[in-house]
């Protein structure tokens, strides 16, 4: 019989639909495998390209010369920016309509000058720097103070969003907090208020308790398939100690994060036959009064997109999802990762144990 | 620059982002072209093949004899249900994470016995049936206790997750009313204890005023372009005055309905060359208190699948839209419809006026 799952924070409903259940090969391959060159004449983020993009923001680059080649990330605006960095936020109402200009920020991290890598398949040292650069223009966006939220997102693959080719990340800063960020932090504060606990961190206790959804861990980060998954195969990392924010992550932290996100990308890439995928870092809004959020657990959220949101999820907000994410966990710790060994010494396995039945 | 638009019933922002703006003829063709045969032999919704469903729930026929050929509108279970029909709905706690047995139905109206038709293209007797069809079925499946909430969707086209070719809609019921429906309701209620007026007949007057998002009009109900839509091209069709329930529609209003509604989905076709879409019919949720959603407003809303959610949208909730339900209305209304001159002399499009500006 499928069962109701209740995600804790966002208080979504979905619904493991076990009767349709499939294996990893069941799904649709990949239009996006590993057979692209290392340089594309006509792509705009390949070295020796700077000049067809905005002018950069940020690079690590061996040459002191910007916009030019000898970068090994690299910060642009969008070329086709969703939201304007010019001008002063000014709100106004049109009968019982609610209109805001659209000031923000919208940046690309170009994570690589080669074509054909990403930031699952990068040694570590370069994944290392590349969420540094992130971490940094994190750090400059929640500067202005019209910014209220900063999403850092990825998109794989042409039917995970990604128009263009070259590896990249983006980053989305808002003059407002979202909805749906509202509702994780008042559901967080309500937690908080009743328990006096963080709610993520209780999560991250009952997954190492009960393991079988547990993917990996180091000594700052954990990765699990999440009780109530949206998406087959969606994995979550967290830091196992509580902190608001990516902003405030040190080097060292950073580097055991890139550790564990580029285990799980290369887990998901190898059992599902490299598909496309979204992921989101969800973290504390910036601009608040001082401490707002110090119940916020900053985490990143992956999702492949083995399957399509239809009429049923835009309808009710209900995902639909075909595999339960304990066998998800299963498949993904199955696969047998060849990346360096001094990242397997600092990983470990979860022991499966046992969840308790209220 | 880019716009912020507020939805004032789910409160979600969206970002209408002009500098992207593309034509009608700039979105990718669809794979859902009119080219299909009018049987297919291996389809289990074809007439001749109905031993390949599950047993009809419902059937518009002129043969006695249930699962043979002679039906021209038939209903049957969900092969693969999402939910099951069987058992009692049974909740429990696994520490701190929330289940419930997944009990509900999941039905399929199939729409006509050809193959290469559909609810915007059979003629408007069929269309009429077809939505009596699923009004009888609402009004069956809200008579079981366990329901809480019904939808009816419609998945047209593969990019927007039809799984069969053949013309269909499904209807789901819950156990629960999903958090987005709950969001509704409470928007609804609140605006409705601060003025004493339903939200959506608010909306209607605006639209009526202001004129420039709307597509079509009756006697009974009206079609436009929501001010705050999150995908382009996306219409609304709502009863003008005030009706709680889809279930209430008498036959005369569903044969109104039933004209708007294929008038919006032919011009959706003929502007953006049969592009895949979905729909969902939001209504008051059933089997509570009695009278408890008076102030709802029943409602269909269509929705192209034009453009990909990606990462930003995930992680926010908050849509980005490259075409504005101003500039939408303007194609959609220029479209040379060629339906029955019947249909033609009951609709009249709305003439521009102005939006007062607070």
């Amino acid at each position: 019989m499928p069962q109701l799952r209740k995600d804790p924070v966002t208080h979504e409903w979905v619904i493991i639909a076990t009767e349709r259940s499939r294996r990893p090969s069941d799904f649709a391959k990949s239009d996006d495998g590993p057979a692209k060159p290392a340089f594309s004449e006509k792509c705009a983020f390949c070295t020796g390209n700077e000049s067809l993009t905005p002018p950069e923001v940020l690079a690590y680059r061996s040459s002191e010369v910007a916009d030019s080649p000898g970068w090994w990330v690299r910060v642009v605006s969008n070329k086709f920016p969703a939201l304007s960095i010019e001008g002063q936020l000014d709100r106004c109402g049109v009968g019982m309509y609610d209109y805001m200009n659209g000031v923000g920020a919208h940046e690309v991290i170009i994570e690589t000058p080669e074509h054909n890598k990403c930031i699952g398949t990068v040694n570590h040292r370069q994944a290392v720097e590349i969420l540094w650069a992130c971490r940094q223009r994190m750090i400059d966006l929640s500067r202005d103070e019209r910014f209220k939220y900063i999403l850092l997102f990825r998109n794989h693959g042409k039917i995970a969003g990604a128009s263009l080719e070259h590896p990249h990340s983006q980053m989305i800063a808002l003059p407002m907090v979202p909805m749906d960020v509202m509702q994780e932090i008042r559901s967080v504060n309500q937690f908080y208020d009743y328990h006096d606990r963080c709610i993520f961190c209780d999560m991250i206790r009952q997954e190492q308790n009960f393991g079988k959804r547990v993917l990996d861990q180091n000594d700052e980060f954990i990765a699990f398939e999440p009780f109530a998954p949206q998406f087959p195969f969606e994995t979550w990392i967290l830091p196992k100690l509580h902190r608001a924010s990516f902003i405030d992550e040190s080097r060292e932290q950073i580097e055991q994060f890139a550790t564990i996100l580029q285990r799980s990308l290369q887990r998901i890439a190898k059992c599902l036959n490299h598909p496309p995928y979204n992921y989101t870092l969800h973290m504390a809004p910036c601009n608040q009064e001082r401490d707002a959020h110090p119940y916020f657990h900053w985490h990143l959220e992956i999702m492949p997109r083995l399957t399509i949101a239809a009429g049923f999820e835009m309808g009710t907000g209900v995902y639909i999802n075909v595999t339960s994410p304990e066998d998800a966990a299963e498949h993904l710790r199955a696969v047998d990762l060849d990346c360096d060994k001094e990242q397997q010494e600092s990983c470990q396995v979860a022991v499966a144990g046992k969840e308790p039945v209220h």
